[in-house]
């Protein structure tokens, strides 16, 4: 049977997802990293794979799965342990609809943010960048309250919620400590000072095995 | 145990979603119907329930679960049979991958058609209309392609990913059916002469044990 190959954007939340929730299952894979600034995900012999152009893929000979979150189910039905959909139904439906809330609410004003700072046009979307901050405390506030006695957003073990909120969160972390966007007073950087319990969430994923191949690359420079 | 109830408004696709899963799977619950032109899912009660007053909502006992897909992933964790996100690990991924493409592409321009229609605004939004039939197209042309020999959009049996599209496409069609958009050309109605296998399909979800129960009332009348 063929290895997966997992194509990839250094830096794009949803393939961290997928990278992370591989680690975490121990699953050996091929990266294939793309240019986003060479815009390689539209290459033509990729479209073959997925026609949207769009990465996370996962491919496995013939089996193509694309949507970070599809492929998170499929690595789970796949490969069961450490189950990251929950043991219990319950703990299943608290693992989705975190997933599915954040995902329905948090990336528009998460890019509101983002793109302006790591694009160095502040000034000009300054409004912009504070409007979607006010949005996003109140969530941030929700999360640090839901984090269970164990330190996670589910149950007593990392589950798909945390691996599917962390890459978007860090991203947001990434762009409110830039050095540029301190003076906003965003109410978002230090976390340890603003959401202390998120925080010490944000170390304990960082403390998992294989964290550090997921981490994007571009990152680090 | 308590039994389930269902917190639902006639005509919402995400609340025929759970309704028609729940039919599927042969469960008893208490529908607990709100009226969205009186604003009730706003109420102070049910904000107890879900802060965000939103449908659906399925409670049981302590148990409350928010946003669709994360009830249909419940039920199937609670009720494995029959399943609704495949048997083997490939249908998991196909099933969650169509789910979750429909969901990032479909609901804007399905709203962009149904809304003005639906309010008898046809005249005022025509380019809008226009534009979403152009991108909806495309869609519906991969979904009656991607039909399986069994008629489904996975596997040989109605599965989630059948559960969740349904809804939104009927929204969808209700709205080019009407007697004001007739003469639009959307290239949508009736659905048999453009897209027969999807029209087939429709047939199928039909025919579905529970159907007529899950039904929106509003629009028997």
């Amino acid at each position: 049977m063929p290895g997966y190959e997992l194509f990839w954007i250094s830096g794009s939340p949803p393939c961290w997802r997928v990278m992370l929730a591989m680690e975490v299952k121990g699953l050996d894979y091929k990266p294939v990293r793309f240019d986003n600034a060479k815009g390689e995900q539209k290459d033509p012999e990729f479209l073959k794979i997925n026609p949207l152009g769009e990465v996370p893929v996962l491919k496995r000979g013939e089996l193509v799965v694309c949507q970070s979150l599809a492929i998170l189910a499929y690595l789970d039905k796949a490969h069961p342990e450490p189950a990251l959909f929950g043991a219990t139904a319950a703990e299943t439906a608290a693992i989705w609809q975190q997933i599915l809330q954040f995902d329905a609410t948090m990336p528009g004003p998460i890019r509101a943010i983002t793109r302006p700072i790591f694009r160095r046009r502040i000034a000009e979307h300054m409004e912009q960048i504070l409007e979607a901050a006010e949005k996003i405390r109140p969530e941030l506030d929700a999360i640090e309250m839901r984090l269970t006695g164990a330190g996670v957003l589910a149950g007593s073990a990392v589950t798909a919620a945390d691996i599917a909120l962390y890459p978007p969160l860090m991203q947001l972390m990434r762009a409110a400590g830039n050095e540029e966007a301190q003076g906003l007073n965003l109410g978002l950087h230090p976390l340890s000072q603003h959401y202390p319990r998120i925080a010490h969430w944000v170390e304990r994923i960082e403390a998992l095995p294989g964290y550090d191949r997921a981490y994007p690359p571009h990152w680090r420079s």
